[in-house]
């Protein structure tokens, strides 16, 4: 029987969200036994001030969280020596993306994204309608500049850059950033999500260059991405139009106190960061060993070319059998490719071993 | 010195981005010591096990939170009789009615809401530089089922009702509520948020009728304001689309685990209710003998019109002046009214020996 209310209702739907036809799919619950690789996490504790400051907001959790996340803001203008007027803060850096793409995206209007890159970019383009064009950047230029600057891209209201790269790992000299900022008069979002794990950033650019947004997030370099904390550095301006956009309340009590805990408690991370450099050594130079062409990487996971005749999801397959969970990417030209989280060493050791073990049975058979 | 760069970025916005000109303004952070009793929060602690989970999944905060909020829509599907796939799980009810306006409202669309309602949602129109219908109940009509019907709101994308109504406090008996569904074939969007406060509820209609959509917060009944938990319930179809504009791990560990630990723990909340509805029933009676006018309140606050001679405003800022927060409603056609929380008994005892202050001083002078 048809149902007239519903198909009313449907009717109603905006052009966007109409033409999004299928329902959502519902992922699978992961196997919590499975040494999880896949999504760069950063498998370690919170320090004990910051996880003491969790427990305590817990128990302001009947009050609404402050407006606008002013604290939190003042925190991390004062960590990251600006003021807070350039600095949002969000639901993890995905929320402040969605809210870059509802500031600047009509229907019909183009985003520019170098490519291989964040894949959450393509879904959030088709929700506003956008066209999303991607750049490739390749060994000879992983920051293609003209490309972006006198290519198809050249319409694109802003800009995608992700430095270190993401799937990639590679990492481009913020003097290149620079140029790339400086020539051009659209928006630049630079993604820094991994910048931790690299020898520099670009944040000292912000002051500079009213035109560029350094992204921040706090779910790799600070083991909080279940906590979702994000940030968005900018000109005032620029910062205050995606600011008017937010949704009230954006993050909870616990993503305040985290946050802001985490910002006044970076030096007890330094061990974090020098053991998952070190591990990304160490474990690069093992694949290296079992056949895989590893690309150097600036990030805390690797992207690994897998030795020839199988591709990346047959090792991806293989290794999930071996409750071992790492990325493939079959759809970003990266078939012959996985990329691997590095985390604690036992997590490393099972993953190399699984390796070996596949390299001696499955690649046989 | 004029910025290019910044006003080429600028002139990229889309055109809803740019009609919000005005920077957001500040809000000043309350003053800890006083009273808060002006956005009807529960001032009681969890119970015991609720907290006992949310500590426990701050020892997960490295793993992202769960796609598509899957255990916690499962958990309310059956605390609540339905299946998954009619619910949606929001960072708050707010996300949720950002997400409902993103679905349905182009520029130039329109929404219709009862009036006075929750003024949230007049910024959520502008966002989507949409029309804000208001449609006046009065005390003849608490639910103007006619004027939504066949007045100027009849070509609205989808009708706002809140029952209890925020902040009158009123509540209309379900019949009336699914008289309005039945005759419309518009989206009624029905938010629920103080329905615990209150004597039935419309959950049950949600089966019936493909066009309503009801939301339900933790905010209010469930003392997790700051925790950011709130549902939708709805036809399958049409929770899908809203899913699908939803971003990515919209709430974090810490939402899900309180969620999912209030869901099973609502018994540990009935004696919270019973003594929100005495308190309340306590505090009408002595504000009504300090020359208040009362509305009957079905939710966790008062609308109270004040003694003639001064306006809410004005004992707003008289009771702020002795530290008790309330809120005011000038813009919504209650200028003599204000509205008050129900907290906790010595909460209320600071209230009204407020109250009977400001009426035997500030009054006389």
């Amino acid at each position: 029987m048809p149902d007239a209310k519903l198909q009313s209702v449907l009717s109603s739907l905006s052009q966007q969200a109409s033409e999004l036809n299928a329902l959502p799919s519902t992922w699978p619950v992961p196997d919590a036994r499975c040494v999880k690789l896949d999504r760069n996490e950063n498998p370690f504790a919170l320090p004990p001030p910051v996880m003491q400051s969790a427990v305590a907001a817990l128990e302001r959790q009947y009050l609404y969280p402050q407006d606008d996340n002013i604290s939190l803001r003042e925190a991390a203008a004062k960590a990251y020596g600006l003021c807070r007027d350039q600095v949002i803060a969000g639901n993890g850096s995905s929320e402040l993306l969605g809210l870059i793409y509802k500031a600047f995206l009509s229907p019909g209007d183009a985003v520019a994204m170098v490519s291989p890159g964040f894949s959450f970019n393509r879904k959030l383009a088709t929700l506003q309608g956008a066209q999303f064009l991607e750049v490739p950047l390749s060994e000879a230029y992983p920051l293609p500049t003209k490309q972006l600057l006198f290519g198809p891209a050249k319409d694109a209201k802003f800009i995608l850059v992700a430095n270190p790269n993401n799937p990639t790992g590679t990492f481009v000299p913020v003097a290149d950033i620079e140029g790339l900022v400086a020539q051009s008069n659209r928006l630049i979002v630079l993604d820094e999500a991994y910048v931790d794990f690299a020898p520099d950033n670009a944040l000292r650019l912000v002051d500079r260059y009213s035109n560029l947004l350094v992204l921040r997030t706090f779910s790799k370099s600070y083991a909080a991405a279940g906590i979702r904390v994000g940030f968005g550095f900018g000109h005032p301006e620029i910062i205050g139009r995606l600011r008017n956009l937010q949704n009230v309340f954006n993050m909870n009590v616990i993503g305040h106190a985290v946050g802001i805990s985490i910002l006044s408690h970076r030096v007890a991370y330094e061990e974090n960061h020098r053991h998952i450099k070190s591990e990304r050594q160490r474990v690069s130079v093992a694949l290296s060993q079992l056949g895989f062409s590893v690309t150097t990487s600036h990030a805390n996971f690797l992207l690994a070319q897998v030795p020839s005749g199988k591709d990346g999801t047959w090792w991806q397959v293989s290794l999930k059998r071996r409750k071992i969970l790492v990325a493939a990417f079959p759809e970003d030209g990266l078939e012959n490719c996985i990329r691997v989280s590095i985390g604690t060493r036992p997590q490393m050791d099972a993953f190399l071993a699984a390796v070996s073990d596949i390299s001696d049975y499955d690649l046989q058979t």
